[in-house]
C-alpha cells in the first residue's frame, strides 16, 4: 500500500509550527507494512489544496491528512475532499445534535459556523473526536481512502490509534510485523552497528540502528503469518544481540535510562542524590523523569561557582589545587552530595558546554563520578558537540555510569 | 516571487527525524517579501525526486532544496536537478582538489565517490561549504531558481545565510523588510492580541502575535524604500504597543528572559539563589542559559521530598501543616534558598507537574515565590497542559516574578 500524508495550515508555511504531526505518522507506517513516499505541507487555500489531493489521489492508495477541520473559513480539508470526489457536502442532523450537546456541556452555544463539522459527503464517514469538536473523515472510493484527522496533535493521535488504524488494519495485505527496540549507551551508533554486523544483513528479521537522545537504538523488525512466529524470530535476533552487546544494552522499547536507573535503586532499597556543576540541572531534571523518582531522588545541588560547592562540603583547597573540572573534585563532590543528603548513591557531573571555557577547560569537557556507598568510580570524557548536547550528554552518561556501578 | 521548499532524505519518511529545515527556512522567507506555498518531503529516490521538482519548477518560482547531497548512492539531489535541467554533471577540477585538501588537512584520504560533490551542470553555481563536505548548487535558468543546500541543519542555515540570501536579495523586487519582536511574559495570546488589536489592523507596519516557548511574541515588519524609513515606522509602533503593554514587555529580538534578568541582577550586584520542587531543577536549567550565569547565579537545589526540604532550612512543621504545593511553603524556600547560599535573591518554585497528583496538588499547579533582600512576593497559578509544559512554564514564569520584583 503507497501511502502519502497532507499536512494542511498556512501556520506551517509560515514556519510558526513544525510539522511533527507528519513525523508522529510516519513512525506509524512501516510496522503496518505500509510505504511512504511523499509528504506535503499547504496552507489553507481552497485551490492549491485540491491540487495537492488530487496528486496524491492519483499516486497513492492511502492519503492521510491532518489539520484543517476546525470550523472557520479557513478551514477547508473538508470542502477540498469534497471538490476532489465531487461529492456535497451534507449536514448529518444527528450529528450535529451530539455537537450541540458538547458544547451546551461546556455551557456554551454552538456558534453556527461549526455546524460544517457536522456535514458528510457520500463516501465519507465519520470519525469520533471524544476529546474536541472536530470530527475526522473516512473517505474510501473505490480502493483509495483519504483519512482526515485534526492538526491538534493529542486530537490526531488518539483517532489515529483507536479508529483509523483499526478500520485500515482489515484491508492491509495479510501477515504481521513486529518490532523490538534495544537500548545501547556508551559506544557509538558507527560502533555498535559494527558489533552486530553480522546479524545487520539479515532480511527476517531486519535490524537497524538509530543515534537517538538516549543512546543507539537497535531495531528487530519480524515479518510472519501470525504473531507467535514473527515473536520467536525477534527472540532469536534479540539473543544473538545481547551476546554480542552485553551490559552495554540498558533496555529495551520504552525503558528509560533514568528509569531503568531508578528501578535498580529502589530494588536495593537505595536513595540518591545528585551534585552538579556546568550543566544547570540536566542530570537532577532527567532523573525527575523516572516514574519513581519521588521515592529514590532526594535532591539535587547545582552550582557553577567554586565557593558554593565548598559550602555544600566540598574540600576547598581541592577546588583550588584541582579546579572544579577534575576527577578529584567530582568524586569530592559525589561523596559529599551523598553526606549532605543523606543518600547511599552519590552522583556528580562537572561539564564545561560551552561556548568557551569553563574553569579553563574547552566547551565539551565532561567529567562523572560516583560513590556507592563509599566506593568512588568517575570517567573523563570529551564531545565535540554544541552546549545543549554536552548537558544531554552528561546527563545520560553519568546515569550510565551509575549503572554500571549497580551492576557489580 | 512563489516558493517551495522539498526537504530529500528517506528518513524523514520513515519518521526518523523531524522535519526541522522547511521550519526555520519558511519562518525566513515573509521577511524577505517571498510567499512559500507548499513543503514538501521526499525520499532518496531518483524519480520521485524528479517528478517533485518538476512539479515545483512548474508552478513556483524558487525552489529551496535540503539534503540529498552527501558522496553516497543515496544522495540523488545533484542527480535530479541534472535530470530536471537536461544538463550533464561535469566534475570542476578545482573544486576537486578543494574538496581533497578538506580531507588531507583532517589526515584522511579523499574517498573517490566523494568526487561527485564537486560537479555542476552548466545552469549551476557553487555555494561554498565551510564547515562540511557538501558544497550547495546555485541554480538558476530563465526567471528560475533552485538553492539546493546540505541537510545538515547549521550547515544549511549557515549557507542561506552567508551565501544564498545574499544572492537572493539582489533579485527581489525593491524595497526594503525590516523587522522587530518584542516579548511578553504573563499574559496569553489573545489577551495580547486584544490589547493592541487597534495597531494589529495596520497595514505597514503590519504586526501578528506568536505563542512562543519563553512569551508572547509580538513581530513588528515594517517595508520602505530605505531601512531608514522602515525603522522609523518600526519605531513608531514599537512605541505604541509600548504604551498599550508597558511593563507586560520583558524584552525584545534576541533577548531572553533569562539574560534580561540576569543582566538586571548584575547591574545591582545581586546574586541569586533557587530552590525548587517538583520541576526536576527547570529553573536552575534556564538559569544556567543566562550569558553570565557564572557572576550572579550562586546555585540550585532541587528535591521533592519534604525531609530534604527541612534539612535545607524550611520549617518543617510549616511543610506539614500546609504541604509543599503552599504559597507559604513556597516563600518559605525562597527564603531558605537565600540564606543557605548567601545570596541577595531567592527564588522558589513549588509545582505539580503530572500525570497524576504531586503533594495532593493535580498536575497544572504551580506556586513561585520571591524573597528579595527580605522583602517576599508571590504567585500560585494553574495550567491545563502536559507535565514538560508546566515545567517551562514553571521556569519562564517565575523569572518573570523576579523580573517585576526587581522592577520595583
Amino acid at each position: 500500500m503507497k501511502a502519502e500524508i497532507l499536512s494542511i495550515g498556512t501556520e506551517l508555511l509560515l514556519g510558526q509550527i513544525t510539522d511533527t504531526n507528519a513525523q508522529w505518522l510516519a513512525e506509524q507506517l512501516p510496522a503496518l507494512g505500509i510505504d511512504l513516499f511523499f509528504i506535503s505541507q499547504v496552507g489553507d487555500n481552497r485551490g492549491r489544496l485540491v491540487e495537492t489531493l488530487r496528486k496524491a489521489w492519483e499516486r497513492s492508495d492511502f492519503i492521510i491528512c491532518t489539520g484543517g477541520l476546525g470550523p472557520t473559513d479557513d478551514d477547508l480539508t473538508r470542502e477540498a475532499i469534497s471538490d476532489l470526489m465531487g461529492e456535497e457536502m451534507v449536514v448529518q442532523y444527528n450529528y450535529a445534535e451530539t455537537l450541540r450537546e458538547y458544547f451546551n456541556k461546556r455551557g456554551v452555544i454552538m456558534p453556527e459556523k461549526n455546524i460544517k463539522q457536522a456535514t458528510l459527503i457520500a463516501s465519507a464517514q465519520f470519525l469520533e473526536n471524544p476529546i474536541g469538536t472536530a470530527p475526522g473523515w473516512w473517505v474510501q472510493k473505490g480502493e483509495k481512502i483519504i483519512v482526515a484527522m485534526p492538526g491538534v496533535p493529542h486530537e490526531m493521535k488518539q483517532m489515529w490509534e483507536t479508529q483509523a488504524r483499526t478500520r485500515l488494519k482489515p484491508l492491509l495485505p495479510g501477515g504481521i510485523i513486529v518490532s523490538k527496540t534495544l537500548k545501547v549507551l556508551g559506544k557509538g551508533e558507527s560502533v555498535v552497528e559494527e558489533m552486530v554486523k553480522e546479524l545487520i544483513s539479515s532480511n527476517n528479521p531486519t535490524m537497524a540502528t538509530y543515534a537517538k537522545p538516549d543512546g543507539v537504538h537497535l531495531r528487530i523488525t519480524a515479518k510472519a503469518a501470525d504473531e507467535e512466529t514473527a515473536r520467536s524470530y525477534i527472540f532469536e535476533a534479540e539473543m544473538k544481540s545481547r551476546n554480542l552487546l552485553g551490559t552495554l544494552i540498558y533496555g529495551e522499547d520504552s525503558e528509560t535510562i533514568e528509569g531503568v536507573v531508578g528501578e535498580m535503586l529502589t530494588d536495593r532499597n537505595f536513595t540518591l542524590a545528585v551534585m552538579e556543576s556546568g550543566t544547570g540541572g540536566t542530570v537532577s531534571a532527567l532523573l525527575s523523569e523516572a516514574p519513581n523518582s519521588v521515592q529514590f531522588f532526594r535532591g539535587g545541588m547545582v552550582s557553577q561557582q567554586r565557593s558554593m560547592l565548598a559550602g555544600w562540603g566540598v574540600d576547598s583547597n581541592m577546588v583550588e589545587t584541582y579546579g572544579i573540572m577534575s576527577k578529584e573534585v567530582a568524586e569530592a563532590m559525589a561523596s559529599a552530595a551523598r553526606h549532605q543528603m543523606g543518600a547511599e548513591a552519590g552522583l556528580a557531573v562537572c561539564a564545561s558546554p560551552g561556548p568557551g571555557e569553563f574553569e579553563g577547560k574547552p566547551g565539551g569537557h565532561i567529567i562523572i563520578a560516583v560513590d556507592l556507598d563509599g566506593s568512588l568510580k568517575s570517567s573523563d570524557l570529551y564531545y565535540r558537540t554544541k552546549p545543549a548536547e554536552v548537558k544531554r550528554l552528561s546527563a545520560v552518561l553519568s546515569l550510565n555510569l551509575l549503572r554500571h556501578a549497580l551492576l557489580k
